[in-house]
């Protein structure tokens, strides 16, 4: 790709036949805006803090709308630049705090065709080939989810907060579940994700009835009795599991769930969003045993699919399932129209206009197909127990438990809920490592606040887990006392 | 940006500091397989219609997860060749029949930074950069938005669905909307885009009151009657009105219907996803007069701003309107790290993972200045006035009106409604032309179907468009009959 000769219009186009060379010198500047930005960084995130960040972002993305334009390779060197150079970039070994993962470039070069060609999957005619990628590729992946499901399909969605919306509605509208005045009741344990107790609210449900998760899974035996006590006997219910808790990466026992949801006749939705790609190792898929009986499930392949956001989806075992989606458009799928076969697409996403994020996923599937998303599934779960191993044997450290999937909760021995919170604070203002925090019982069952390290890398190496530790045991050495000021330089 | 050498492995990453040597070879073949499939479905869409295409992709799909990968560079070129061959490109001028825009190259530049890099706008460990550009550039279109608000802010969306979505959510939740039993009553018109309805379901909200919209815009005169009327006087009321219709491209009343909700004390809502950025027009702005008085506005700039999805905003004069989703989730804002002084980023959406879609709009204001996008507004709109001039001199065929923003209504003159269907969907079958279709009435007031031509093109030419009435009048001639086998051969 040669560097720009002249200075383009601003104002080409990224797709027709004159696109690809249009596109080439600007992405030659985003290229060297990305390696300048994080030559600059030089480490995880930038140091400073939110202060010393937004004030560089003030200063050099002002006027945001200036009255003449810059150009196009001014505008993306100095704004692709700062992002690059502010960036908690988890390609970093030490950005490590959440379900946040770094994308494959194989995947992120497929977006940019997406952008390009910016195909809508709202109606057929905004996205021909991109519509049926879509049906062929969620079919496959729900068919893995659910492989005795009459007739799997799947929706794709901008993230599991979006999943588990999608859950709660198609258990609102179910047949049979309203009517007679009786609402939708949800259950949920305490480990569940922030998002589901946040879809009530939107979807206008009561809200859910929360069980306690003490040992960080939802018992069957709590659910059970929470189901026959119901004050409501005549509302139907849904049952919300969780495989691959965002706090530790728990698996809640699904089998057990399954089997006490449908003893009570309650609908079932696992928010998979972490541990669904578990499906394509074999060594680790035994893991969700009993996924497949859901009625529904989130997946997210933007935590352990390495795909840049968003990457979401919601599968079923039966497409039916979907038919409360259903909505018409005149101008999008007017009954002649889909009678004379142009696909109705309307009801495939609660949003209209919508990006193909199935094209990175079609494509990453393929390229490394079963095997190679497998192996890298299971090195990251190997680097995290590598971590849980390290720590163990660290006298100064104490290890909340042996990570399932790739989540270890870790604080310094004896330290205080306020220390392990300055630790992590001290990182981030220092631009050394990003941590994540949790609440979690100890082994004298007492709750204390945890750090979280959510490895995703599957490039992560021994030292660089090793260098993690001495991090925080730096970090640990300054006190609870408040954070001051970084020892690298902020962004320019 | 060099051929690649050697093959890659299909496990490098996109960030850190080797993701843009990773990242060149993989653009290259995407660029490559962008061009020759522009080059062999030459012309807007594939011919064959969804039959065609749907063989050709589950042909060259298969399989869709392999048991061993195929690597990056087969993967791109088949996966990213097919889709471009079996896109609906709106960089092709005949190519006009939804708010389905063509990118910018520098726009889907800027994406690709965003793809690679990753952040995640739901905390500002994930987002320190991109969290404060965001916060910088919802600011100051918000501002434009609303000139006199307090407090100007806006939330990014997935679209101007997400958007309607949002407003009808802030006013359910506003102090004093809930309680005692009432629940809000959303108005809109006839002409209003159809997630105004889905929204209202989604939120458990009463089915929305429709007022017709015989003349394209809701009257102002029949708001007032139908709140005057209001069968729950003690309901609060939200009046959505709408900037730039779906059908039509119609502007409604603004000022009429600003003070006529604030009558009522009834709240407003404007969806000008399509008319919003008439905003950076100095020639088109007065169009738009009102609409800064309205309590929320969606806004889309991956319609008339020329954006890859997702580029959509919701703008409120005063940010303290966004209180009611205000969320919190112990991992992401503890109340102690917000105290110290970490962001709160989780009241900025109802999604929680989010792509920094913020990162290319941006790009794209600072490299075009408001002259340089109010240009290409007025280009495109000026393009939409020659289409209509032409339709107008043109014996055999019927204009609606003259178009208000890029929007034409026309059909050839005397024709039946399923004539006027068959012939959109011969143009779709030869892969010859993209246009779109709606409902209203002709000038004796009698209900029609008719063509509609929704430019957003701003490099149309003059010759674009008398070529597109010529290639109407061929489809025409084929009469009203089923559509056969295509001129032009498939998707390979």
């Amino acid at each position: 790709m040669p560097a720009p000769h002249l200075p383009p219009d601003p104002a080409s186009l990224a797709g027709g036949p004159a696109g690809p060379r249009a596109l080439a010198p600007l992405l030659h500047t985003v290229l060297e805006a990305l390696a300048d930005g994080a030559d600059a960084r030089c480490g995880p995130l930038p140091p400073g803090g939110p202060g010393a960040v937004g004030r560089a972002v003030a200063c050099r993305c002002a006027p945001v709308l200036p009255r003449q334009g810059t150009g196009a390779h001014e505008a993306l060197r100095e704004l692709v630049g700062l992002l690059a150079e502010g960036a908690a970039d988890p390609a970093d070994p030490h950005c490590a705090a959440h379900l946040h993962c770094p994308p494959l470039a194989v995947a992120a070069a497929a977006d940019l065709a997406a952008a390009a060609l910016n195909p809508s999957m709202d109606s057929w005619d905004q996205a021909p080939a991109a519509s049926a990628l879509e049906t062929l590729v969620t079919e496959e992946l729900a068919g893995r989810v659910h492989p005795g499901g009459p007739d799997p399909a799947a929706l794709v969605t901008t993230g599991g907060t979006e999943g588990n919306q999608l859950g709660l509605l198609l258990a609102r509208e179910a047949p049979g579940a309203s009517g007679d005045g009786h609402r939708l009741r949800v259950l949920c344990g305490a480990n569940a994700h922030h998002s589901v107790l946040r879809a009530a609210w939107l979807l206008g449900l009561p809200a859910p009835h929360v069980l306690p998760t003490p040992a960080g899974t939802l018992d069957p035996a709590a659910v059970h009795t929470a189901l026959r006590d119901t004050p409501d006997p005549g509302a139907p219910a849904l049952v919300v599991a969780t495989a691959g808790t965002t706090d530790s990466g728990a698996v809640d026992p699904l089998p057990g769930l399954a089997a006490t949801a449908a003893a009570h006749r309650a609908r079932l939705h696992v928010d998979a969003a972490y541990g669904g790609p578990l499906l394509f190792s074999a060594a680790r898929r035994h893991l969700l045993d009993g996924l497949g009986r859901a009625h529904s499930v989130t997946l997210d392949l933007h935590k352990l699919g390495w795909q840049p956001v968003a990457a979401g989806l919601l599968t079923v075992p039966d497409r039916a399932f979907l038919k409360p989606l259903e909505h018409r458009a005149a101008y999008l799928n007017p009954g002649d129209d889909t009678e004379a076969g142009l696909p109705d697409l309307l009801g495939r996403s609660l949003r209209t206009t919508r990006r193909p994020d199935i094209l990175k996923i079609a494509v990453t599937l393929r390229a490394l197909g079963e095997e190679g998303l497998g192996a890298l599934i299971d090195r990251t779960c190997e680097a995290a127990a590598q971590l849980a191993a390290l720590v163990d044997s660290d006298p100064r450290l104490e290890l909340r438990t042996r990570p399932v999937l790739s989540t270890v909760l870790f604080r310094p021995a004896g330290a205080t809920d306020a220390l392990v919170a300055a630790v992590r604070r001290r990182l981030l203002a220092d631009g050394r490592a990003v941590l994540g925090r949790a609440h979690a019982p100890d082994t004298g069952g007492r709750e204390r606040l945890w750090l979280k390290a959510t490895l995703l890398n599957p490039h992560v190496q021994p030292d660089d887990l090793a260098a993690l530790i001495k991090l925080v045991h730096e970090a640990a050495a300054g006190g609870a006392g408040p954070v001051h000021s970084p020892a690298r330089r902020a962004v320019r």
